[in-house]
């Protein structure tokens, strides 16, 4: 199971501290630009007609992994599996951002909630065909959430 | 970027060929039990009030990638990343599955797309707060979509 690299993400976000903590919780002015490798560019064709996109990235700055978490939108411990916490054992990101628009091989994004940096693994198209469930008891979540919320320092590798 | 299998997928789909190309379409009856290897144990606690959950997996089967597909859903050939199929450079499957109950390391699950073996490699909770974006924009997809929809071998090791 090797991963490579199929581009990078520009993003405003260098540090974890202050970063969105999921595109839910950004805004329109959270922008960056997805780069993707020129190899991979055909792949990108008929994706401009999507306004929402799913980056699976790998976050290479979150610190190790632990079984219990306080995650950012909560107080108390949980399980790791039961957060979208980033210290995981395969640091996979999920982000749904909205896709502004395609120039050649990069994508101009918004609500973005990945750093500077961040090596892009994969592009899905979001479908509410697809993505979208109806209203689900979350346990935990669903009596936390708030407008924005951003990130600490609590995942990095120094923690 | 190493991945480790965090636990495997036991499923009734052993062959492509009839396997749901989408939780969302598949049924109640499309079980399987996921099992979490014991060194991650201890991260599944709190996810029992969850309905649903992400399950991140390495498409062992899938083959080789190419930047041009017909996928299941259309007749027409896409680029692949506006597509959810599943051979991609890196071929992770993201399937939002229905959890039906967990028994220490193992979780039972519906509405399941994956293949029988397939490594898993992260679970996260599905977030309506997260997950669901209000009716986007979506190309080609938004006009495909039927109700029940199975795979064949096009994206088979031998295709």
């Amino acid at each position: 199971m090797k991963l490579e690299a199929i581009g990078v993400v520009h993003s405003i976000f260098t540090v974890q501290t202050g970063t969105p903590v999921q595109p839910a919780f950004a805004s329109g002015k959270d922008t960056g630009t997805v780069e993707v490798f020129e190899p991979f560019e055909e792949g990108l064709d008929d994706l401009e007609r999507f306004d929402r996109i799913w980056l699976l990235c790998w976050l290479d700055r979150s610190g190790p992994s632990r079984m219990k978490v306080v995650p950012y939108l909560d107080t108390e411990t949980r399980g790791l599996f039961s957060t979208r916490s980033p210290s995981r054992p395969n640091p996979i990101g999920m982000s749904a951002v909205r896709l502004l628009r395609r120039e050649g091989r990069f994508l101009h994004v918004a609500e973005l909630d990945i750093l500077d940096g961040t090596p892009l693994l994969d592009i899905k198209p979001y479908s509410a065909h697809i993505d979208v469930f109806p209203a689900a008891e979350e346990g935990w979540l669903g009596e936390r959430v708030q407008r924005r919320v951003e990130a600490d320092e609590r995942f990095g590798k120094e923690s």
